[in-house]
């Protein structure tokens, strides 16, 4: 029986501002990746963030960014030494592992935010510097990669375990690459197009590309938009639909209590 | 044999700034307070702080305050939610704990930095706040305090092991507080008279009061400043007195490996 | 007849984070207090609420705060030097004074955002140190202060001039204080007898207090919020009534140009 | 009689961190780029660098950034709307544009820091908004721009003044760009070879490529170092042999006061 998971990006308020309604998100997915105060987040946004999915048994993770509140992670940032990155992320995902635990529902999961995760799914070095900050932290924890990219290849070189994030409201090229947003067809905005490209993804393994080909990939998770107006309502019927399509809604984590 | 342990603040530099004399310091001091990236440091200061003492031998600990880089931890900042503070206090402690551990050099212990240091130690809700922080993160994690203060009794109370903090430097009024630095004599200005006061910390476990009276004390650590012209020079000229009038220095905690 | 200002809080988003809806409560306020970067803003949202307020007509001024983006201004800092702050102060009030002028809606105004002006209130010092500042960028700026206040005292032995600004929906101590939000029926929940005490101040000069006595008051602009649910409709209520009890609402400041 | 001006970048100092020896160097400069609080510098550090500018006679100006405190404004950031980065520059050029008036001193020109300079130098777009930030707030402000860059030539293009800035210690390639500081003979560490080159460029309007060629130039400043060990020494050195070679050292911009 196919089963897939449903990732959001969570826990990106900062102190007096909101982002995301995610009250009702959490109800609906099965992973939580964790701003770590970097782009976003701050430790009690943090704390309420671990609580609310430990009580909804939401599976969480680090989504660890460039040092970049301004910019929320997505301004693109280059000239940094790989071994500062480095320990930028490893600080990221330590503070939450600490936290998470300490709160009794530890992380089982990394994925990189923004413009970290854009530059690293193309950069060799990048790609690298993510899996061995994972690694050195712990190297049980899951990576969340793209497929046909450097993070993924990174991470299975270095026998880190991945989950491989496919979209469902986003066309792919042939080069398993998203189609670019400014590109005709590259959103899908009708549910039951995104509904079947999930399908195909996740009981066929098979991507289809927008000139019509298919690429092959072992799909772990879908990537769900949880700070657009809306948002809930659009993910609660994705969820349904490939309920009623006989897929099973899980996390490809277990929790470790 | 009476032993006693040398602290100093470490780590505290940021991006392209630099600030104290490190390097020179962890050839000197037993323990290290590391910042966390609140007042002070980060990931990459952070990294390099702990390899230094774990090459050193030099015991490790977290630094945390409050969120204030600006006021370097200075400003005393109120208004805040006492699970916020607490929420801060366990960002601080994981990220370090994780990152040492990554190294190889585990942290074993805490001290608070600057204003929430100063305001906790009068506070019962705050010095009670860093306390849970503490045990929530790893309760065998020994507690920097200053005797007489309300850290002291929050961490005693809550079965915290705690280092009582000693000043070689500084005047002690009769309820146990620092004499404050306009008061004067507050300030020891000579080597000879700080010997003194350490020995008689240490050795008779009594603090001469600026009054000529003693309270009782079990000094565990003496604080050494190291972010002034000439520190190193100072703190090796205490640590070789107090090594010739018999005194062992060593760390108050044995690292974790 | 009666005239009275509605100023409001404006610009107060940061980044990807959008706080208050600025959009419909241009429409109804006579003058925006715009943040300027240390409590909340940024320079792109600066430009954006001048530009807007300048196509509403709606007045402006500088908004400073603490250095503070974490506590969004609200957290009590302390241990600052004065002429620290006073600089601070300068430094908002000329960057978006320079830019205002730039869009051709130059400022009129200065009013202390948060903690800021919570303090300067009750601290000659601080109230001072505002007032200072103030007068070193430009001695024609209006401050808006409260009545019985440090900082109108402060302004006004300096030839500063000032807009007493009034609460609709806060009651009055006998010391001309707001009640405390704990104390019972300091918050007016009632639009009507918001009106009442809003027509009192204006129409009679007269502060009613909520011991049933009196204070007088020149008031010269009321307070409204803009970042609750709901907040625009409320101020609509209010500026409609007002206008229809006679009141004219319009700017206390005329725009240079 | 060939005069040229030296520069500076200043006010780099941060909260409790300092950078540079400003106050050495304030003595053998003529010009100061002051940083306006994004990638350095805090408005007590801005004040007092104003202040010693005005007493030591030394020309100031803006010295924006891009957002980017961690990384010293050196850190290449991409992905910005051109407009936001517009306003970013506007917000800095105004907040010391205003406190230099309040102390004085006005800023007579700016200077672009670190990878904003560098991506501007190369970027036609990202010229045009420096540009245009610039006459948005004060058309009569010099811009210090690089030969051969797009810098200069947008400004050109805007009718915006500018003054070319040479280096002393730096080669040049044929297309007038510095040589990669990687690439054998790109710094010049001897003193009387700096004379040179400098000479070649006041005296003659000659660059001295590597390859042995030449370029035309009409240099206005010289970009002095000011924040390595040593840096006034050396600066002080230049300054007193390109004297004594008869060249008159001064600001290429007269004070406005």
């Amino acid at each position: 029986m196919p089963t897939i998971d449903l990732n959001c990006d969570m826990g990106e308020s900062f102190g007096a501002y909101k982002i995301g309604d995610d009250a009702a998100m959490m109800d609906i997915i099965t992973t939580a990746n964790i701003a770590c105060g970097f782009h976003a987040g701050d430790p009690s946004v943090m704390r309420d963030t671990i609580v609310s999915a430990r009580e909804n048994g939401v599976a969480i993770g680090a989504h660890p960014s460039f040092m970049d509140l301004y910019g929320f992670g997505r301004r693109r940032i280059y000239g940094e030494r790989p071994e500062d990155v480095e320990a930028q992320i490893i600080y990221q995902i330590a503070a939450i592992q600490g936290m998470a635990t300490t709160l009794g529902w530890p992380i089982t999961h990394v994925k990189t935010h923004g413009s970290l995760g854009n530059i690293a799914a193309e950069d060799e070095t990048l790609a690298s510097v993510c899996v061995k900050a994972i690694k050195a932290v712990d190297p049980s924890l899951v990576f969340i990669t793209l497929p046909y990219s450097q993070t993924m290849l990174a991470a299975e070189e270095a026998g880190l375990a991945v989950a491989c994030e496919v979209y469902a409201d986003r066309r792919y090229l042939e080069n398993g690459m998203l189609a670019p947003r400014q590109m005709e067809g590259a959103v899908i905005h009708d549910l039951s197009a995104s509904v079947d490209q999930v399908l195909s993804m996740v009981c066929d393994n098979r991507i289809p590309t927008i000139s019509g080909s298919h690429l092959s990939v072992n799909a772990a998770t879908v990537c769900i938009h949880g700070d657009t107006p809306g948002a809930p309502a659009t993910a609660r019927a994705l969820r349904d639909t490939l309920s009623e399509a006989g897929v099973t809604i899980a996390p490809f984590t277990k929790p470790k209590m």
